[in-house]
């Protein structure tokens, strides 16, 4: 491979001949050589945006000038269209600042304007410079963790939350549908008193609805953004205005309502939006995988299992057991929880070990963050198509179910009280008859009296 | 002992004779001897609220005579006066349901009322049946949970969060005391520019604040109560019109704004509201981590450390080390957080492993969450009185450090450009010279334009 | 109540007069007033151990007078026959290194002996100083982590380890009992080919033991004592051959194989051997909630579930569901599965949190160590006695469940090849036949073969 | 993109033309669109040892005829060169036994062998049957353990620990070379007695031996194999003397003792040897996050930190700060030790949630346990060689804090008891004057006196 020389304040450094990026980037390069995860691209690209607007609310604050801010533009708008991907080659696993990353950004988008006003990569100096121009009024410090905002921000409520309300609504969707199916409830996993298939499904619908809120209230936190605190959180170097102003253009590039954080400190020097953001992950991965749990023991058999609905049937299920079909959705989407849940344990311990002016777990914070909530968003995706959508009541067996029932007997109750309807239960359970049998042979009540109490389509209340 | 024979639906069990519970307690006594934990007080007192709630709502509707309402309302006035409280021996980890619990209550409650009412336990038959009075119109599945939730927000909202306020507003007044108290920054550990310690304490404060935010938000799903829901969430047997009335005479009760859970399947099969709960103490955990370290680290010395601010001296901190003073309040409170975050993990698995109709996992999540919300509450009170209201700064070490710093170079980017002030700083911090001294002999600036620029004063911004 | 006025170094405090604790520990009293859990008791009688071990190596290495050697051991026989055990009153939530525990024993100790040598507690000047007697060659930081291995250790072996393989032998006899129980298998929720219900057990079995072994394993590091590294390893203030000789006594006095730690920085400033001894919980706690899910689902139903184990009914399940019956025991036990789970990221927090030559995380590592082995002790006691020696097969459902099943179809593989296997399976499944009547139709094979071929008891393989 | 036509036993799909996958293989990719983390390439090169040592156990044990054995063989070893490397294009989050990457693997040795046999891939029989052939003797539900226990003990083995074991051996050579360098001790972070930097180092290197050991320890159960189980752990469809065979097949082919497991039914149904093996890498996240926390707490400054050690000045630590240099291999380390409590975390989930004869959450289960593996063993690997190989002592700054310390007053409690060495050192505190000046002032003992009993050299013990 061919090189080109390139300096930073510690001297020189080879750096491939072709690559726009610079000393620094290359630095980290060859230091960190740990994992193999690159910096997710939803951060570069959410650097690009805040490059961008830091060069117009730099220039609009009259420190930079026209051409230099034009320039960075168009580099970013580069960035923005995935023109440049592979100039961005840093691992999540370097400084905890994420330093390295700003400077190849910096580095990046400095070289590459360079190239565009028509200089060379081989140019000792170069038209723009990553840290006094591409940088300006800038710190790794507050630009890493507003990065780490926007893209967190903007992944969930671009591209995660839509697939969830999704798979919410086909749940819903279903609970209507089977608002008149009849089952046996169960609690303790033993048979209970009978609800409808589609309130059960309402609860599912009304866990992801919660999910949902303590996503959206956690989301409030992300919309602070950290810029214009620089180095401590105390603004240095910034023109006034400029950290109201940033956030403003941020706002407008993204269409999120951004704004700047009142409190620059705590925005540096702790991820609390980001602790939160991933505590209500993990709250709608808690509910996913209840449901997923319930979905696959409900469609559990087909001859020995409970059996009262039918998932499709996406794949053969076993590579020696002929015609086996299993519940892989359900699989699939509770491995996505078991690792939302995990990604949230590291959160946690990244953000409660930050020092005095700066948390620097940042880059691992994030890349959970992005992580869970991409798992998230397509597992629901996967499941609301590939399972959820199909799922239909297997009417044989829940008839069956319902008519065995030894938990009808709940509804004598009022009638003749709680332990004289035990005894009638006991004895059917134990002599193996129907609950009227048992009822009748211990003379509580009459047959005529059976058939007026013992109504399971009575049983059910109904659903608001 | 003297024992007294009582019997249940499964029949007859020995129990102590004098005790007012009945035959299911003494089973569960006698079935769990696990652990030692009692059932928190709090949830017996909530379960007392709930039935008499109950009782009264039962009454308006007309399906429990006067006499009955008033005095089950009796009994249960008498447990929240804590008149009862060894009446209540079982421990958390029991059924799943709490449902043994629901009938220690019922038990007590009945029996107690007979006695009242002028009978005697040794009656084979008492005036109040457990399941039939106490228990009309409620199940263990919606009793527990509302209780549960009765219990927590109360605890939250009376005990908890006036403590952690209280901390909240001494850090506060701290940081309005220390606004102009300058001093060097840190990133990474390692010198920065300046701030003053007042914009240090402004983060914490925010952290806290956040994190009170957090709390609040999840507190709104734990206001729903399942009761009314009965055994499945179908509200079976209870009377037209009861989840919400039934709420409302608790929400009277409390004086906090309880209101009947819309969807009583997912009140009953999953225990979100808590899971988020947790979660938002989870975070609180990690900024109270975050601002103890810093604390501590700040406090560190007497001569060897960091020293920059004082703290009170409680305590001989060593049993060996003559004259030695800790930072003991630290301590407890990061020994808190640690703790807080465990008891999340625990919720959080409690919450993940419910089936169908019913999450039994419900005594060890409100196990988790009562005595997280208690030692939070508990160690902020402490570190408040004994640690954060005498917090001063250490004058001479804030001096010495600010005026060693090689960090106010930063002032001079604007100027010179970010590497020649590199190479400032590194000539010095390479010579052991004071930065002037370096910038004067590169002749990169002057002696007067040093004074005007490199100004800490001038460097830290302003909080808002 | 009355007061007697005792001195520490920092001053004057008020004592409860009758008391034998003095001035450090009645600060620790009124500083931490956190959580109200207090020290474990067997960390109290821990110190005991360590106090008169100590005692004994000072005499014999010629630091302490045989009199003073003989009273101190006296009275630490006084607080392991549990005589002083109200004298010991401080909570879990102090100082992180345990000292004012420590000197809690040091001054119980020291005012107990001089009572006993005929001295008052209003004396000011005591036969026996706390510090200088008491605590002759130790500091809060060797002794308090040597006393939190002498408690876990002792405690794992004596009460909890017992207990685990008392359940483990139980689940190795049903195994054996059940030996020739065949039944269908389940993979992914789905009907499987078959084994034998002493097949399933055996996968239990072989569950535990390999957690009985990782807890073996991990023990091995506890039984290394920090005794006799004093205030930060280097063992200042201790006679020669202390540490080893000290370590000894422990041995004698416990009957348990400890042995002075080879690296006394490690032990004190580090907390590995109960991060890793809290892991091994942790993975016991993980295959006991597979094993209590695994027979509260065999044991579902009894009309609609899966129904093939019979479990003892203890209790009556239900507040409104007469007649109900719950695995209640697997519920508790899975709950403190959770909650071992929960304290051990609490564990893991504290471990991870020391800094230089000390952790301070001391008592909550110790108060989550002990609980999750008590839990587990316990729970796997209660699980035992109450619900696993009492499993039963459930014939007619065994056998219902086989001959239905459709992976019979797995015996043909090797007869007629994986795909017309599927053809078969698929065309019973759809059509609600029996794999006979399908593969008859299907003309894959004869009646004599299918005899021949699908035979359940040869698909079983032999249990070695 | 051309197309050809493959079939399994549910039907047609499209599949790539040139690719050498199936029907299956491509279901899977076009039902699991989800996180796009493709199944670790280390479990593709286990599974093609697997299916090499299968085949040539069939063929020696008669079931498998010489030429199919041979070809099977071959495919193999292209496998494992790399050659194939794009026909595995199936993601982590798939069927919860993954048995889609086993059919992926059937179906690409099966079709590769058809084709290097001759064959075309648009023949619609193959020559070899992936599931008759290459599966022979072989489930999913036994391959896929085997496949995850093939790669976690190779990759920790190869790759990881000879990586730990470097750094411990560099921190080793530290703790020697620094024997002689006395320095202040510091416990709750406060000046304590003294001990020398190699001591402190000693501290570290016996964490990380720990830390192997646990690992060692876990891994021996790691080294038994599924394979011989087949579907439900029975070993239906095998050959005689199959699992022992098969398992000495691929210890030969692996150089590593694997053995057949002892009880496939507990080999299929739960991964608690992974379980373990990731509780042992969470103990060494413990001990490197200490040891890393203290590395850059030990170095902070240049001037306002601790500062007593120097670490490498690998980049510019700023993009504002000029000058700055992090402690940034410290920060990557502890971000690994965050990333590896948290996946932790997720593989305890996976364990636990097991049902019956299979456990479903095998791929998450390995992706953590790879990551966690490779993370340790880089960010080791980066640590030792960026950092911990160039750490000298500071010694101005060591001998600075030595000299003032104040506790170097513990080496007069022998000879002036705790309480009058308290009072010295408190009056110096005080005053701001030295140890020496109060002791003299108070007139405890004579100048001759201190220098004969306060001398830190003395107070050091010496390391093992």
């Amino acid at each position: 491979m061919e090189y080109r020389i390139e300096k930073d304040t510690m001297g020189e450094v080879k750096v491939p001949a072709d690559r726009y990026w610079g000393a620094q980037t290359q630095r980290s390069l060859e230091n960190f050589t740990i994992g193999g995860h690159k910096m997710p691209i939803e951060v570069i690209r959410a650097f690009a945006i805040l490059k961008k607007a830091a060069a117009l609310a730099n220039h609009e604050l009259g420190v930079l000038p026209a051409d230099k801010k034009d320039i960075i533009a168009q580099v970013c708008d580069e960035i923005l269209a995935g023109k440049l991907d592979e100039e961005f080659p840093l691992v999540v696993w370097q400084t905890g600042s994420g330093t390295q990353s700003n400077m190849n950004l910096n580095e990046v988008i400095a070289y590459r304007a360079h190239v565009l006003l028509g200089g060379s990569l081989l140019d000792e100096k170069k038209k723009l410079n990553p840290n006094d121009d591409v940088n300006k009024s800038q710190s790794s410090n507050d630009t890493f963790p507003t990065a780490m905002h926007i893209a967190a921000y903007s992944f969930v409520v671009e591209q995660m939350l839509p697939k969830v309300k999704a798979l919410r609504n086909t749940l819903d969707q279903k609970s209507k549908a089977f608002k008149d199916v009849i089952k046996i409830g169960r609690t303790h996993l033993m048979d209970a008193t009978p609800l409808t298939l589609g309130m059960e499904f309402s609860g599912y619908v009304a866990q992801i609805d919660y999910g949902i809120k303590a996503i959206e209230n956690a989301l409030d936190h992300v919309l602070e953004l950290a810029l214009g605190g620089t180095a401590v959180g105390t603004g240095l170097n910034t023109p006034k205005g400029y950290d109201v102003l940033v956030a403003k253009k941020i706002a407008e590039l993204t269409g999120h309502p951004f704004r700047t954080a009142p409190n620059k400190f705590e925005a540096l020097a702790s991820h609390d939006a980001l602790v939160g953001l991933s505590g209500a992950f993990k709250q709608l991965a808690v509910s996913l995988m209840k449901i997923a749990n319930d979905i696959r023991l409900l469609a559990s058999g087909p001859r020995s299992g409970i059996g009262e609905i039918l998932i499709p049937e996406n794949e053969p299920g076993s590579s020696i057991m002929p015609g086996k079909v299993n519940p892989t959705q359900c699989e699939a989407l509770t491995m996505v929880c078991a690792q939302v849940v995990g990604n949230d344990a590291a959160v946690a311990i990244g953000g409660m070990n930050g020092h005095f002016e700066l948390n620097v777990f940042k880059p691992v914070i994030i890349f959970n963050i992005l992580m869970s909530a991409r798992l998230l968003g397509d597992a629901c995706d996967s499941f609301d198509k590939h399972c959820a959508v199909g799922i239909e009541p297997n009417y044989p067996l829940l008839k069956r179910h319902l008519e065995n029932s030894l938990m009808l007997v709940t509804s004598l109750n009022p009638h003749i009280g709680y332990y004289k309807a035990a005894e009638i239960a006991k004895k059917a359970h134990k002599e193996g008859t129907s609950l009227r049998e048992a009822a009748l042979a211990l003379g509580y009540l009459t047959n005529e009296q059976f058939d007026e109490w013992v109504r399971p389509e009575e049983m059910i209340g109904s659903l608001k």
